[in-house]
């Protein structure tokens, strides 16, 4: 293991007078040999007189604590005894939802997880209208200096900090450490909440043609972003590939796997866009595209993220027409999750209740009489419009909310798994490779922790392959933060998936679009895509 | 010319939607491909925004500005056009004064001069009680962490940030520049007032064995000194050899260039200790010992610093007795400097008036008319000491203040210039050389610029050669730290100087105290040493 701050066992020779190295010098020097590396040894200026101290106290052998930084060791520590626990904390930085686990760099352990909502959402839900917020009160200092003052930004930087600040608190307190013990931050997120957290200009990124300030960080430490953290902490920013192209996916990569071996695998990470990565160690590809929405629960009038009181799983009986569904935590339910939405839409069209287009289908023509009845119950009028009932039917006298899909919730939806499903297609296409060629699909996040991918088949969203091919990885964002903390290796893995990517842009792609549009259907208008799906027409009446 | 603040030309491509380059990893990348030199390039955190906003603003190409650090490049500015003008200030931080010079990077020029009294004075007047003042008010924080507070040691430094803060609005006015536009700052002075000034535990310096607890300081830049200077100015401190030879004398070397020719060299700097250095290119060897105190005015009762109202000058014509003298900036007499001091004794003996001794010669027995009409006028009682007056004779009835040397003044400048020939013929011996293998003494200084090498050689505290050998070169430790700010070569001489030198321990020297007692005479016991001066005894009675 060479985590991102290491403990270094060391003697040095005790001063005399016939050998007057100062204090400093002599670290630095026994460090040198110790190490034996040829990388330089620094001891940075915010902390020489402690560390001093410390090596004195210790009678000049002990323990140093270095920070293993790009260019060279950044010496932050002197202890007599080994040091059993160097706490170090990985953070998910999500738009919508922090999520971090605090490791012992030492052992390798999980000491606590824990995660926040980011408190950002009271400035803009989404990126752009955060790049709005933080850009639009800029007021330039004194013409012609190329000061500024980004009150808006400042203000971001300043939630997200805080929030972070909140998140190390809980999470030492629950490892009985103090916040200031935590030695290390990796931080994955996207390219604007990279900017927002580093309080960086984010301006350009949603003006064409589309340039970050920054895709690779530079080093910074805990003191510099008022971080309550040791000041001395390194903070490793995850690269990033480009605008839209955020160092969550180049973690999710490296999380994965995929870029260390030699058979083809396929990533997919839902969140507010749908991101897309094919490769192996010798190329990546991706994309990303706007497929997102509906399955994320954002769109759909009662969609929910992922978290308790969501329904994340519907079945109807095709034989009984029965419908059960269970929420997250196994509370009231509140709202449908992207992955409840999933089942739901594959179950209305497996039990006949929507046609191949996603239409809710006429209950005048109805034939079969138990689903004439069942629909009769669910699909009722709300505001004028026909809705499908999940819970909480209010004729029905129950005190629950209703939870219902309407039409527009459909169409989305139908939109959202055409997009997913272009995505794919048009990537795999890019290579010259046939799905069946993978040897996995890995679904990444919340998204894929809940959703049932042979339900995500019967929609024509997911391509129709074995279910042993597809691998949920949960918070690979998360994962890929802890993996540089833990390992020097990883940490230049990341730079060589930066170099060795190709970003396919969909939104001028032709294919792309015409992919769309043969995708609107379920599962599609070439129905041998998907073989081991019913057709509509032959099912029964 | 290669400046610790590099202007470079360059171009980078603009950025469209087949080159997403961020704009930060632009800036580097042209960077690396223009400079070419295999070493890292880094935009610091704190001016990436400004940085990236400069860049664009100048449409991606124009002049960067880059610190040439240790380990790599650094950008700190980019400019659309070429600057005229990149100012930078070199500061002698002496025990008792502070002298700067700004100058003008991209051209060599000197935009300013200017000095200060070092304000520090005020909390003790040497390094002893400055160090005092520094570590006696330390309190722990919270046992057992390592954490103190220093509110001396803060307070020094303090008082020293606004002294040099002032000498930097100073001279940035004089040459029509703000504060901020100051982009490097140089420092040399001795290893106390280094610590001091970065405010850097100076405890261990003196006590045995002596160690202080940096010799090479860590990058650093104003903005962590809280200097008005830019913030990402380098302030390069010149590196110490140990407690007592410090980062001064290693700019005297550097500045008087004797480390660079295969000529040995002999460079003697007199401040409150006289520092001495031998060598070449191939060798340095050096010894400091505290000859400079009444060599400096700081001992005698009217002694005083090279200054306004100091005597620098006097001579006694040996024929008529006719006393002349000259002040600094030819004022009132207030008091004498080493230099006056060493014209007057040496004077006073080739008139003898004194004797080999350096004791006053008794009046009684004086047979010269003249002389002993000039010594009834000169040589009087006051406080019930013989004293002799050099000008302002209270009972010729003018109104300015008596300057007078007593017997006690003249002691000390025997054992002080007893030291100082002991040191030279110490240090000389120590090598197997002689005075007369020399291709040069130089001496630094106010010293240096003031006193007459023929005098110092009459009283025995330069070796008797001839006159051409002897070269004043001003205030070298400024000179010094000019040339690391102009020079990138000069920078790594300091190193290849620190690593070179050997230092020479009077301290417990036996053969020091034997040359210590030999020279306690005027010229020496050994006068065939100092075939120049006249004898006493074959003096004109």
């Amino acid at each position: 293991m060479k985590p991102i701050v290491r403990t270094i066992q060391m003697k040095a020779a005790v001063p005399s007078l016939h050998d007057n190295t100062a204090d400093i010098d002599r670290l630095q020097q026994a460090l040198l040999q110790t190490l034996d590396d040829r990388r330089p040894v620094v001891i940075p200026y915010q902390i020489m007189t402690s560390v001093a101290r410390a090596f004195r106290l210790a009678d000049f052998k002990g323990y140093a604590l270095l920070n293993n930084r790009e260019h060279g060791w950044e010496v932050v520590g002197f202890s007599k005894v080994y040091p059993p626990v160097v706490a170090a904390m990985a953070l998910d930085l999500g738009t919508t939802h922090l999520e971090a686990t605090l490791l012992n760099l030492q052992t390798g352990e999980t000491l606590a997880e824990g995660n926040l909502e980011n408190t950002q959402i009271g400035y803009g839900a989404d990126i752009l209208s955060r790049i709005h917020h933080a850009t639009t009160k800029r007021r330039q200092l004194k013409p012609p200096a190329n000061d500024y003052q980004d009150p808006g930004l400042d203000e971001l930087q300043q939630v997200i900090v805080a929030a972070i600040n909140e998140l190390a608190e809980t999470l030492a307190a629950r490892a009985g450490i103090g916040a200031a013990d935590i030695r290390a931050l990796s931080v994955s997120g996207n390219t604007t909440m990279a900017h927002l957290f580093l309080g960086l200009d984010p301006y350009f990124i949603c003006r064409e043609p589309y340039i970050p300030l920054f895709n690779r960080a530079p080093a910074i430490n805990g003191e510099q972003l008022q971080l309550v953290i040791h000041p001395m902490a390194p903070v490793w920013v995850m690269p990033s590939v480009g605008s839209y192209f955020g160092g969550d996916l180049i973690s999710g990569i490296l999380a994965s796997g995929m870029a260390h071996s030699d058979k083809t695998r396929m990533l997919i990470d839902v969140g507010t866009n749908a991101e897309v990565v094919l490769g192996n160690s010798e190329w990546l590809i991706a994309c990303a595209g706007a497929a997102g929405p509906a399955l994320e629960g954002g769109v759909a009038r009662m969609g929910m993220r992922a978290g308790p009181g969501a329904i994340e799983y519907v079945s109807i009986d095709p034989k009984t027409y029965t419908l059960q569904y269970r929420t997250i935590a196994e509370v009231e339910p509140m709202g449908i999750c992207g992955s409840g939405l999933i089942d739901l839409v594959a179950a209305l069209y497996l039990t006949r209740m929507i046609d191949i287009r996603g239409k809710f289908r006429d209950l005048a023509t109805e034939q079969n009489q138990k689903r004439a009845a069942f629909m009769r119950e669910h699909l009722v009028k709300r505001d004028d419009r026909l809705c499908f009932v999940v819970t909480g039917i209010k004729n029905s006298g129950k005190s629950e909310a209703e939870v219902v899909l309407e039409q527009i919730d459909l169409d989305a939806m139908i939109r959202s798994k055409a997009a997913m499903y272009a995505i794919l297609t048009t990537l795999i296409n890019q290579v010259g490779l046939e799905f069946t060629d993978l040897e996995e699909i890995i679904v990444a996040g919340a998204f894929g922790r809940h959703i049932n991918p042979q339900n995500a088949m019967t929609l024509g969203m997911l391509p129709d392959l074995p279910l042993s091919v597809y691998r949920a990885i949960g918070n690979s964002s998360l994962r890929g933060a802890e993996k540089v903390l833990l390992d020097e290796t990883a940490r230049l893995e990341c730079e060589k998936i930066v170099s060795s990517i190709t970003y396919l842009e969909l939104n001028v792609n032709q294919e792309f679009m015409i992919r769309f549009s043969g995708a609107r259907f379920i599962p599609h208008t070439d129905p041998s895509l998907f073989p081991s799906v019913p057709l509509f027409s032959r099912m029964e009446k």
